[in-house]
Formats: C-alpha cells, structure tokens, sequence
C-alpha cells in the first residue's frame, strides 16, 4: 500500500491514496497503521478518494489514530491538499475539498501555505477550567466543536497542562477543548490546547480558530467579518487565523515529510479491498 | 533518500542505507528524522555502511533520536539484520555485524525471529528504588550498561513508572535502568523498564538479559553458561533470553513495516555528503 507522511505544525498524518475508493480501513488496521513504535505513526489517516459527482472532486476520509471516523481537521486539510497539489491531483489556488462536515474552500497563498475555511465561529457564556490546581476564567467558542479559551496574562509553559482540566460540567456536558492564550502584541497571541480525548497536542486548528475568537473579543474586534488576522504560536509552529461569524480563515504550512510504501501482512487486520461509499 | 521503517518488540528504528558510507547523519538531521510529529519518527537511526576490511562485512551506525552516538541495541541490531536479510545485502543464518561495542554474532532462527550476542551479564550488589514513593529491593546486573532488577510479587502495571525512580547515588553514580519483574511461570517472567535518560520505553534489550540474570539469580540458576533459556515478556512483545557470563544470547522478532523516500528539504540541517570514518 502507498502512502505520505506529512504535517501541519506538528500535527501529523498519514496520507492513504486510494483515488478509486478501493481500500477499506477498518479501525484496526487504522489503529495498527498510527501506532508510533510497531507502526508508521501519526495523529490519523487521510485517505484521498476521488469523488465522481458533486461539486468537489476529492473526498478526505479521515480517521482519528484511535481507528474512529472524524468529520473535519483544520490541519488535516491542508496536508490533504498538499499531496493532492504535489501528485498533480488538483490545481491551485482555489480548490473545494470534500469533508463528513461538507465541502470547504482552500487556497494556496503565494508563499505557499495553505488557507481553509473553518465555518462560522460564535461566542457563548464565560466558564471556568481548574487545571493544576488553580481556577481559570474562559469564554465559550463554538467552532463546529466546543471550546473553552482561557485569556492569560503570565507565561504559558508555566502552565501544568499534563492532567485533563477540570470544567463545569452543566455548561460542557459533552466535555470541551480548553485553551489557554496569551496576547504576546498586534494581533498576536500564544496559546496551548488540551483536546478532549487527546490530552495536550502540538497544535488544533479550531483551538486556533476559537483563541482568535476570544482574543478579538477580548479587544472588542468582535463579532468580526473575517478580514482581520491574528497570529496564533501553537507549540508546533505558527498559524494565521481571520476570526468571522460566517467564515473563518485560517492559515498555515502543510509538509509532506516521506513517501514509500508498506505491506499489510505485518497488520493483524488485513486491507479489505471492496469498494466504500464515502 | 532512502529509509526504511521497522521495530523490534516495539523498539522502532530508521533505517538508513548508506552502504557506500556517504551520508553524514549530524546531531539536528537525526533529531528532525526522529522527530514523531514533524519528522518520520523512531527511537533512533541505525545507518547501514559496508565495511571493506575487518572481520565483519557491515557496521551499524546507530544513533539515538536525541542525535547522540550509541554503542549496541538489543532491538536495533535484529531490525538492522532483517533488513540486510530482506534486501540481500547479507546471507544467513549466522552474521557478523561490526558495532561500535565490537563485533556481534547474529543468528537467524528457523522461525525467522533473530539471536544476538549480548555479551557477558555479571551481578553485583543488592540494592533499592523508590518507585511512586515505595521502596523496591533490587539487584544490580551490568549488561555493557547497569541495571537495577527488582523482582516483584504483584501485578506491573500496578506500578507506576511514570516518574524516575529514585536509586542510590553512591551505587549507581552514573544512574542506572531499573526493570520490574515478576516470575510468572516456569523460566518466564514479564517485565517493565525505566532507562535512564528516556523514561519507560516498551522494551529494552539488555534490560531483557539483566531481568533473566536477576530470575536465575533468585532461582539459584545463576551464575549460568547460557543453555538455558527464559522467556521474557516485556509491554512490546516477547523476546527469549539465554543469560550467561560469557555470551548472552536475545532471540525476538524484528518487523520492516515500511519503505520509502524522503527529502532533505523539511531538514533545517541539510544531508551533507561527505565520507565519513565510522
């Protein structure tokens, strides 16, 4: 089976091509092809499929590294676009990529990095997280998935994020990814993210989407149309995000690190080859 | 350039063909290889160079993902051997394979799994570990490098190894890897690691012969001529160990799970090309 190696700031996936919808990768093989020591190793597949009708010719089929379906990944999308860009699969700049959370536009900019549009992003009640023992006050940001941003003042590596924060849970029944974020200048902020169910990550882009979000609102710049951009540092690189109620943008490498090839007979589930509807 | 991706008992390795000892691997280009997110991922590299004199055809150039230089690996040199093998470099069932700690003997079994050479194991004093603040009594085994073994009664994964033990300082000045062991059968125990330096790893391949010196130890089977064999269980598969105090023998699988090509350009530290003495 082919496959690519790539990343946006640190977030890391394993690229599948399988353009007429062969392959068939049930959560085992998923899970075996994402373990970091027996397997290639990533934060999750993106298989590329290519769709014969609808108004965007290429579909990501993406699974999380636990084997599960996922609907959309900020991160994710731009590295899809990437190896669709350097196969010749697609041209750019502008590009319509199929998702389980719809069709979203991408662009290529002229440096190369890559913009998507996240959807709308909308504020909601302020909250508190207690993480390492101490109390934060956040505000809730819905980007697609619940956040939680906490607006901080001191240093971020100060911050024990190693244990899961503690939420109200009326307000967060279904948990939340909480944020915290610094404001470091114009437009510029740091932040860390602890995702639920993943713990703290190299980078999120809702988690960049939403500190923006809350960052703009902080400096009553919302709500925003989405034509002003922040510079958001996440601990594996930079991201450029314009905050909007109807489209945020957000901005940011994709690298494709490797290419090769690897067999399934060292995978307990072998690759089912029969035809999936997406 | 070439790589190739594999493990041993969940021990995962680049390897890199560099038969006509071309590449310069500095500390930074490892690092950024072996990075899990934002590079191909692995505990360290293992470049494949062709040496023309000496007893010995192949060396084994293996570097650590912190980028530093390291003598031997228990794991790393089964994977390095299954990928001579798989690519015909190299014949069985008995090699030879040059490392920085000496030449070692490598057999292929008849079931494909690899027996490597670990040299003599000697047993020193009886001393202890603080582990989630329980005190552990453990005997001190030299492998080429220390060991702490402490045979334990209760279930591994009642313990937590998420922290460094605490040892003596004034037996182990350098620090020491500490195993967790429980006999669980007849010559078969299962074991945990913590070296020093990575923190708990899913195998390790002297800790493997330290905890079967210790078991044989306490069994009254030691010191022993390397005839007997135990079966180790450690949390990234099973490996056999034969502990003797003169030649050691570790059996256990090596996996090549995928091959491939990646650029230089993602690399901060570009590949330089320039011979170099191993």
């Amino acid at each position: 089976m082919r496959y690519a190696k790539g990343h946006g700031t640190g977030n890391d996936f394993i690229i599948v091509p399988d353009v007429d919808d062969q392959l068939v990768l049930g959560p085992d093989v998923v899970r075996a092809l994402c373990d970091r020591h027996a397997g290639i190793g990533a934060d999750g597949v993106l298989r590329v499929v290519r769709r014969q009708t609808g108004p965007a010719p290429w579909f990501m089929d993406y699974r999380n590294s636990d084997g599960s379906v996922a609907e959309m990944c900020g991160n994710g999308i731009r590295v899809y676009t990437r190896y669709l860009l350097d196969h010749g699969l697609a041209a750019g700049p502008d590009l319509r990529i199929a998702t389980r959370s719809g069709v979203r536009a991408v662009r290529q900019e002229a440096d190369g990095e890559l913009t998507v549009d996240m959807g709308p992003a909308s504020t909601g009640r302020t909250s508190w997280a207690l993480i390492g023992g101490r109390r934060y006050t956040g505000l809730a940001v819905l980007v697609g998935n619940p956040h939680l941003v906490c607006l901080i003042a001191k240093p971020l590596d100060a911050v024990d994020l190693s244990g899961p924060p503690e939420v109200d849970t009326e307000v967060f029944p279904d948990g939340v990814n909480v944020e915290l974020a610094r404001i470091t200048g114009d437009h510029a902020l740091e932040m860390r993210v602890h995702e639920r169910g993943s713990g703290e990550t190299l980078s999120c882009g809702t988690g960049a989407v939403a500190a923006a979000v809350a960052a703009a609102a902080s400096t009553r710049e919302w709500p925003a149309a989405g034509d002003v951009s922040w510079i958001v540092d996440v601990p594996g690189g930079r991201l450029a995000v314009a905050p909007s109620t109807t489209a945020s943008l957000l901005t940011g490498p994709a690298v494709i690190v490797a290419e090769g090839e690897t067999s399934s007979n060292w995978l307990a589930d072998p690759l089912v080859t029969a035809p999936v509807t997406a």
